[in-house]
C-alpha cells in the first residue's frame, strides 16, 4: 500500500526545466503551489483537451419531439459506416408520484436499444431495434438502456443496463449482455445479468426513499450503471458507475464512484475487483486503452471531477490532466475508430457523440468535438486570450 | 521546505468515517484513487459551489452596442447603495495590424475607469468617470482599466492596470493607485506606478512578437494584471496575475501565474514576495479573507484550474475544492458586503458581478450567482441527477 507521491524535498524536481515551466525564480523560497507543481507526475501536455460547443446531428438522429434518444454507445466503423447504439423511448416522463406499474418514471424507462448508421458521422439512418426489452417476468422486462459496444475477434457484444418491473426509487438495476456475429444482429441475450449491485445494504422502513438506510452497503449497493467492457491484458474489463443506497451529497456533487469487474471471457463471469472503487469521482464511464494501459475521463461529481486519468493496470488511476469544464460532453460515446497514440493519447476526443437535454422529457444525441490547445489563438476562442 | 502531504501508509486516514465517505469496503485493497482520497486534506464540503447561468444587468449597465464595460471591481456597500467601478471604452477594436499610435488595439485599450451605483444590484445608474487616463507622457496616458476597490479606515483605494502609449504587443503595463475619502471621489492618483513587471527578460529582435525572447525573465516579466489589494495581518497584500515574456501554452491553457506584493501601508511601497508565484494556475485574481487566511478562486489556465484554494498566510495556498467549470464566471467582481463565515467560506459567491463577451468588440457586465449543492435535486438542475 505504499503511495507513489514524493513527500520530502529530496523528491522535488528542481531541474531548470521544471523551474522554468512553473516560473519559479527563487528555488530557496517555494510557495505551496510551487511545491505541488514540482511534485506532479501529471505534467504532460499531451493529455489536455479543450471541448468545443456540441453540434446537432442530421437525418434520423436529429432532435425529434416526443422521442428520447440518449446515452449513445461508442461508435465503431464496419462495412464503411459508423454504427451507434442508444436508448430510445417514447413519450413524457411521469416521475415516481403515480402508478409506477404503468407510468414512465424516467426518460430512460421503457426503453429499447436501437441502432443507427452513418457514412460521415453527421447524417444518420435509424436502422431499427437491436435489443428489445424482455418478456414479462424477465430481468429486463421493464427497460434496456445505456448501452455500450465491444468488438472482439469478429464478435460484437452489447452490454447495457436492465430494469425489472416495477420501477420505483428503490429498484436495483442489473447489467445485461447480448452478442452477435454481425453489427446488424440478430442479437442473443444472456440468460442472466452479467453484473449486479452488491447485496449488503439495508433499506430503512418501507417508504419510497432511497436515502433512508439502516446500512449503506458497498459503493455499488443500489445501482450498477454505464457499463463498458474493453479487452485489456488478455482479459475483459467491465467498468461501471456504482450508486450506493443512502447516497449523500459530497463535494458539491453526488457520491458517485467507479468500479471494475474482470472476466476471462467476454461473456463472463465478471468478478468485481477487490480494489474497487477505482475512482472516487466522475459520472458516466468513458474509458479507452492507450499507452499500454487504460485512460478514463472523469466528469461531473467528486473532488477529481473534470480530469483525465490513466492507469497502467486498469485499476490504479493517476490524474494526467485537469480539463476545462466548459462544453464538457456527458454520456460520451467514444469514436473507437480514432486511434489513441502515445503522443496524442486523447485523440479519441477529436469527435464523438454525446447527448443533450432538449427538455426534461426529451433528449437527443449530439456530436462533440475537441482540440488540443497548442497555440495562443485557438479555434473559437477570442476572449481575454491576449490580455 | 518540508511539504505537508502525507506520503506513507501510516498517514492514510483509515477511520471508518473516511472509508465510508469514499465507499471503500476493503481497506486491505486500496486503489490509487482510494489512497488519494484518504490522503486529501481538501475534503471539506463547505468550499464547494455550483454556479448558475449569469444574468444581464438593468439600467445603465445593460448591454449597450458600441460601448465596452468590463472587468467590474468588487462591489462595496456605502450610503445604502452598492458601488462598482469598471473599465469603459467606446468603439471597435482595431487590433495590432495597423497604426497602434491611433488605433484601439484591444477592448480594454483607451479606457477610463467609470463607476455606477445600485440599490438592488440589478438596476444600475452610471455615475460618471472616477479615474481618467493621464495626460500625454504620463505612465497611464493610454489606458486605465481592470480596477479593484479597497476600503480601509474610511479611505477608498482604487488599484488598476495602466498603459503608456504606444500600445504594441511588447508593451509592458504597470499598476496605478488612486485614493479618496469618498466613494464618489475626487480621486488622487499616485505619481508613480505601485507595481511593475520584473525587468529581467530580454526580447529577441525587433519584430512585434511577444513569444520571441532571448531570456524570459520572471513569471511577471511582461505584464502585471488584475491587481487586487486586501488588508491582511496588519499589512496590505496586492495579488496580481503575472504574464511572462515568451509565454508558452501549457496544460491546455496559457502559462499564467499569480504573485503577491506586500506593503505596510495602502499606498505602498509594495514588495514582491520571494515566494512568488503563489499560484501556478488561474487567470483573473479573485481573493477574499476568510477563516483567518486568504481564499482564492483559480480559473481557466493551468493544471489547478477550477479550484478554490485557501492559505493561512496569504502565500501558501492549498486546494480546498474542485468546482464544476460549467457557468464559471470570469473577471469576477466580488460582493464584499457578503460575509464569508467559517461554516460558509464561499458565501461571497452567493451573487456578484462578472462580464460577458457580447462580441469581440463589446462586453457588458453581468450578474452571477451560485449555490451550495446540499440536496439531490438542486436549483436549475434536472439532468441525470437521479439516474
Amino acid at each position: 500500500m505504499k503511495t507513489e507521491e514524493p513527500c520530502d524535498d529530496a523528491k522535488l524536481d528542481l531541474s531548470q526545466e521544471k523551474l522554468d515551466r512553473f516560473g519559479i525564480t527563487n528555488k530557496e523560497y517555494l510557495s505551496a503551489a510551487s511545491k505541488r507543481a514540482l511534485q506532479w507526475k501529471y505534467v504532460e501536455n499531451d493529455w489536455y483537451r479543450v471541448f468545443d460547443q456540441m453540434q446537432p446531428l442530421k437525418g434520423d438522429l436529429a432532435y425529434e419531439e416526443g422521442v428520447v434518444r440518449r446515452d449513445p454507445s461508442a461508435m465503431i466503423k464496419e462495412n464503411g459506416k459508423y454504427y451507434v447504439w442508444y436508448s430510445k423511448s417514447i413519450g413524457t416522463t411521469d416521475g415516481f408520484g403515480g402508478d409506477v406499474e404503468n407510468d414512465k418514471v424516467f426518460p430512460w424507462d421503457r426503453c429499447d436499444i436501437w441502432y443507427a448508421t452513418s457514412e460521415d458521422g453527421w447524417t444518420w439512418k435509424e436502422e431499427g431495434i437491436a435489443v428489445p426489452r424482455g418478456e414479462k417476468g424477465a430481468y429486463d422486462d421493464r427497460s434496456v438502456f445505456t448501452v455500450e459496444i465491444m468488438k472482439h475477434e469478429d464478435m460484437y457484444y452489447l452490454c447495457y443496463q436492465t430494469i425489472k418491473s416495477p420501477y420505483d426509487v428503490r429498484t436495483k438495476n442489473e447489467v445485461g449482455l447480448a452478442w452477435s456475429s454481425s453489427p446488424n444482429g440478430p442479437w442473443t441475450k444472456s440468460k442472466e445479468p452479467i453484473l449486479k449491485p452488491s447485496d449488503n445494504g439495508v433499506w430503512k422502513g418501507e417508504e419510497q426513499n432511497r436515502f433512508a438506510v439502516v446500512k449503506k452497503g458497498d459503493f455499488d449497493s443500489h445501482k450498477v450503471h454505464d457499463p463498458c467492457i474493453i479487452p485489456f491484458n488478455g482479459k475483459f474489463y467491465l467498468y461501471y458507475k456504482g450508486e450506493q443506497m443512502g447516497e449523500e451529497i459530497l463535494f458539491g456533487g453526488r457520491q458517485i464512484r467507479h468500479g471494475v469487474a474482470i472476466a476471462d471471457n467476454p461473456k463472463g463471469p465478471y468478478v468485481k475487483s477487490k480494489y474497487n472503487p477505482v475512482s472516487n469521482s466522475g459520472h458516466e464511464i468513458c474509458v479507452w486503452p492507450v499507452k499500454g494501459g487504460v485512460a478514463s475521463l472523469i466528469t461531473t461529481d467528486g473532488p477529481e471531477r473534470n480530469t483525465v486519468q490513466w492507469s497502467p493496470d486498469g485499476i490504479n488511476f493517476e490524474i494526467k490532466a485537469a480539463v476545462k469544464g466548459a462544453n464538457m460532453p456527458h454520456a460520451i460515446g467514444l469514436n473507437r475508430s480514432l486511434s489513441a497514440s502515445d503522443s496524442n493519447p486523447t485523440q479519441i476526443f477529436d469527435w464523438g457523440l454525446s447527448h443533450v437535454y432538449n427538455s426534461w422529457n426529451y433528449q437527443s444525441i449530439m456530436r462533440f468535438s475537441s482540440h488540443r490547445k497548442t497555440s495562443h489563438v485557438a479555434k473559437g476562442e477570442k476572449t481575454r486570450e491576449e490580455k
